[in-house]
């Protein structure tokens, strides 16, 4: 069952070590299948040496294992929501790669500070909403995504022109096409927020970009008049 | 004599290196057998290079090497005191890894600022009571051990919860179920210390999460209740 | 056509991974042949994986293909205008090193604070003018080259001796005599950036080092009476 | 001629890149045969992957090349009047290691602020005095040898218990008894200064550590009652 989607997922969990974006098995990819609904994500806290593509787990929209003898991550309920709610969406990484986290615990929004960032990110990469105690007690992992979804709505952020998430005190949660896009997304925002890291080191105060220049560089790349790269 | 162990003893020591917790042979790792009430440690100054199992040396509670070519590690005291106090913990790792140094040399403990430490640490990881000049120049690597163990009971820290201590202007000790657990409490720990760091350069002031994150977190993964990975 | 120039430049651009300098295709490297006024640089958006000599694109110095299939960089414009300007420099580097990128985004330039700089960059590096609307949305590669040549025209800056820019919040654009002199010119900016920054961040304040000191090490190394290195 | 030396200090050499205390060719180390009063040193300016034991340089204490085909390094002059008035040393390394260079150009000493660098220096790495333009412009590397010399003279450092200089706005030099030795106080050095920054970051002013603990921790590895490693 969706054999090819596992090896992709599989490969894309793969990828996180290899970018330095995670120690040991703390982070977790999934992609979606938008025809049948089901997603395949990675199994919980299974060592990165150990895992082989036939141990992905395929799970439903209502969040049932369909398929897979472990346990699916303990973050599938973030993933799951995500999907419901942000319908563009393919793939989704979660990782507490260190130049994200900090940013995530010192509660700031990631500012889109000059065209590194502006190629990805069409603006800067929020901080999620609080979570309140009961949101922590009750349904914890669903309840990360919710706020997730609350702050993009409140502060009319479009996931699919900023598609990255700072959980706070918490860590990152990324998307993208598909699961290989999310992690290649996911780099960027480590590279971005360790190069805003610096910037706001040695300039305090406002460091965003012009409008101008994050128009230019986003839109240079994404949407109907991107020329960036070869012709598809 | 315990050879199952003296490998375990030896892989963990070498674990260090590639974690890049140490350079040279700046650090020591060694794991009890509670049954018999022997530890084994590494040789003290040895190049990794060189290090083989069997150079592992073996010592009893009271201090007395029982099996062993060489020197055992010069800390091997402060090993020892803990094993005697802290009666759970299996193994003991101390490095001079560069962040949780840092805090060490601050003499500030690490603050619980994130998931990333809550799901390790279920508090701030604490800088132990500065040394008297009597306790460094009498038995100094005891004394080391003894202001670790006064500190956790003067702070009302349970071990079992925090499995490390930052000794002041030294380096941290960190210890865990095993060697090899106490090996990933010690990356856990320089990961956590990294990533405290910067959140403080980027917002001065308390960074500390609340309480209800940080039980959640260290709760899912440890204790009666912990959902976190696969079934055991 | 060219063959020798294309190895030269596929070297060189496989080259900026190696060196840390760039993450995935964030980077481009080009080297004229100032005899025939043809220059040869790595094609837009393809992976270095995929990468091979023959796709390396040759332009002429009115901005026309003269050879190849691929689109070439984005920033193709940037260097062909500084080729047409700065007549003695044989090859050009852009990426978004990230300690680079920092000073890029604080607009500020990298100060002259020691003897690592002085080696190679007679003098602060500077950031670029602020680009304005009209440029930015017009002719914006082209634009970001005449930005370049302007500032170091207004501040009267030699690019034959500071032979780096940081384009504001954007990056740095790196030359030298030719593609892998560019290079090594790169590298030795990342570093200067990195440490620039720290010594900033120990001692605020004016961190430059003095003239003297300054005019030493460039003209022990450049020039009529350098003494580096073997007689050639 | 003193073939088994130069095996060592081409040994010596190469070793700096490896641990990460150079970019190309920016380093150089010597050993000293005191029975004949010959040290060996690298060429200038050649490429680590074409360097060779037998491009060695032998020179003597007057400065006179013995043996070899190539110039020597050009801070020869630097590590012949170390050799020649400090000592006890044998082997001499400079490099231009980013952490210590931070502290070289913010002018300031590394604080001996904890056990890691305890264990290798018996006290602050010092900063050199500043060199004067006729120091600069006349013999320039002997005159740097001059001033690290004066350095120490004039704040009563002794060169055996303190093996290392910042020299001002340039770069570390460290020896040690042999080049082995130097490369490895080199080590130490770069990751103390890395620790002694970021403690400065947490914590503004006096950082250093007390006597007691200073003396502890340098004479139980150094002098007649050190005990740590392995009988010899």
């Amino acid at each position: 069952m969706l054999e090819d989607l596992k090896q992709k997922v599989y490969d894309a969990n793969m990828a996180l070590p290899k970018h330095d974006l995670i120690k040991f098995t703390w982070g977790n990819v999934s992609q979606i299948d938008r025809e049948s609904g089901l997603f395949v994500i990675k199994p919980s806290g299974v060592d990165y040496d150990e895992l082989t593509p036939a141990d992905m787990v395929v799970v439903d929209l209502d969040g049932k294992v369909v398929e897979g003898k472990l346990n699916p991550s303990s973050d599938t309920e973030t993933h799951r929501i995500l999907y419901k709610t942000f319908k563009n969406i393919g793939g989704i990484v979660h990782t507490h790669s260190p130049w994200a986290v900090a940013f995530a615990q010192a509660e700031m929004d990631i500012p889109a500070a000059g065209t590194t960032h502006a190629d990805t990110f069409y603006g800067d990469v929020p901080v999620s909403n609080v979570m309140t105690a009961d949101e922590i007690n009750g349904e914890y992992e669903l309840a990360t995504g919710e706020v997730i979804i609350k702050t993009f709505a409140e502060r009319g952020i479009d996931p699919d022109q900023v598609p990255a998430v700072l959980v706070h005190d918490h860590g990152p949660f990324v998307w993208g096409a598909d699961a290989a896009k999310a992690v290649y997304n996911s780099v960027v925002l480590e590279e971005v927020a360790k190069m805003a890291y610096h910037t706001m080191m040695l300039k305090r105060g406002n460091i965003r970009m012009n409008q101008t220049l994050l128009d230019k560089h986003y839109l240079r790349k994404h949407g109907a008049n991107a020329y960036y790269g070869q012709p598809k």
